[in-house]
């Protein structure tokens, strides 16, 4: 790797980066690394992370120890596209170098869509003022082969519009103790703000309106929001749950009353907002 | 597996059915059974094919042995949303019983999106009018992790534009000897007719217009058509050969005149028409 002249750095002083990530989930234990003292390291490892994978390559090409602090812990087999994170690093050359390198080195199911200076302050997780995620369903008779890493397959017809109605009723500051639990503890607040919630077919010609997007963006989640958000709201879809009833079971703050959690691999991170 | 009453066949006769299949090719060497005396059946299976799944999964449910008929024998790699089969049948009971069974036997890469009855005279290969074929690149500095079973990756800002001039060039009947190998060897033909060919940017908001899709619709291909096609528009597209180059090569119907050969994971047979 040879530095450009143009942008090298000789000072060898800290610096503070923050890159946007994407990965296909299917084959990671989850964004963070769940042992800190055993990073898991290779591919066939049981404790695979997106972190783990992350810092190793970081650490391969910079030759010190990389920390790296996420926005959001995604869950084993949940994707993204708009991941960010955020370490110190002493390279010397310039970032576009440690960018190219950064992605040479990863294997392919992960890349950094891009890198930049941070303000010594920011903290991806703390700092961010909301996060997108997307969950996507397959809803058509026969399952979809290439696209089954992305998707949930539903074969009974959903009715979308009482989903995006019921959807609608969580938008706002509320108590979402039903669909999740404090990363806090039993002490840790389960009142969280969501800024959007929809669900609407993809209008594009070729999935014939096969797709169903489930959109929602909140100031923070609790664990396992989204997919508990979504699977009660797919018993809407399917008709086993009115919306007067998926009303009812959000107002009891009681975790008993969501439906079945989704499963991971339909759901995806798309942005982090600032 | 209960036959419906009302559908229900007892007559015990032979019926001939056709089918509409998708699969994910990256775990497949092709449609078609390498070696028809040795049938590949698992998944581990350096062997495994298409059309081997597909037959094994009918035999298990009908309980006799199965021959089909594919109309595209797709390369390893290559997917598939629109594959027609063929194949003749003892099943007693009803098609939709047959289609469910046979979707919860396939693995999850491969499903058959209908199944119907066909007339005696129909071949699936000698009878289509035409195949759609469609290549997608996935053009941006960095690599899509989600998409990268099924685009290909193209870091350098491609020429769309001149692409689709490129193309249009093959619209009409033509001899494509430059492009590929007559199926029937040295003395087959090498004339096929070209019924459209496009390149375009995707406009989807999501993707903003990273998604470069080729689609080619044609009477019939030669061997490596489409993928030699292809990688030799690509040229066109980085700017390493002009359209007026791409003309020579095409007028040469000289093979050594083509540019690489595309490779097979961004390739997808989307339709057969008839």
């Amino acid at each position: 790797m040879q530095p450009t002249s143009a942008s090298a750095r000789n000072d060898g002083v800290e610096h503070y980066l923050r890159a946007v990530v994407a990965y296909d989930g299917t084959d990671f234990r989850g964004f963070q690394i769940q042992n800190q003292g055993l990073r898991a390291r290779t591919h066939s490892d049981a404790l695979r992370t997106v972190q783990g994978v992350l810092e190793e390559a970081l650490e391969r090409i910079t030759r010190e120890r990389v920390r790296l602090v996420g926005a959001g812990r995604t869950d084993a087999g949940v994707h993204a596209l708009g991941q960010v994170v955020a370490f110190t690093t002493h390279w010397r050359h310039s970032w576009s170098d440690l960018h190219r390198a950064w992605n040479a080195v990863l294997s392919d199911d992960v890349a950094v869509l891009s890198l930049c200076r941070a303000q010594r302050e920011f903290h991806p997780r703390f700092d961010a003022a909301s996060r997108v995620y997307r969950y996507t369903i397959w809803n058509h008779p026969v399952r979809n082969p290439l696209l089954r890493r992305t998707v949930l397959w539903e074969p009974r017809q959903l009715d979308v519009s009482s989903m995006a109605v019921a959807l609608e009723l969580l938008i706002g500051e509320h108590d979402f103790a039903t669909f999740g639990t404090s990363p806090g503890g039993r002490q840790g607040s389960t009142v969280r703000r969501i800024l959007a919630a929809n669900a609407y077919r993809c209008q594009s010609a070729r999935c014939a309106q096969c797709a169903v997007y489930i959109d929602i963006e909140a100031n923070a989640f609790l664990y396992r929001m989204v997919r508990s958000i979504v699977g009660t709201v797919l018993e809407v879809g399917r008709g086993a749950l009115s919306v007067v009833q998926f009303a009812s079971a959000f107002a009891a703050k009681d975790r008993s009353q969501a439906g079945p959690t989704a499963p991971p691999h339909g759901l995806c991170l798309m942005d982090v907002n600032y």
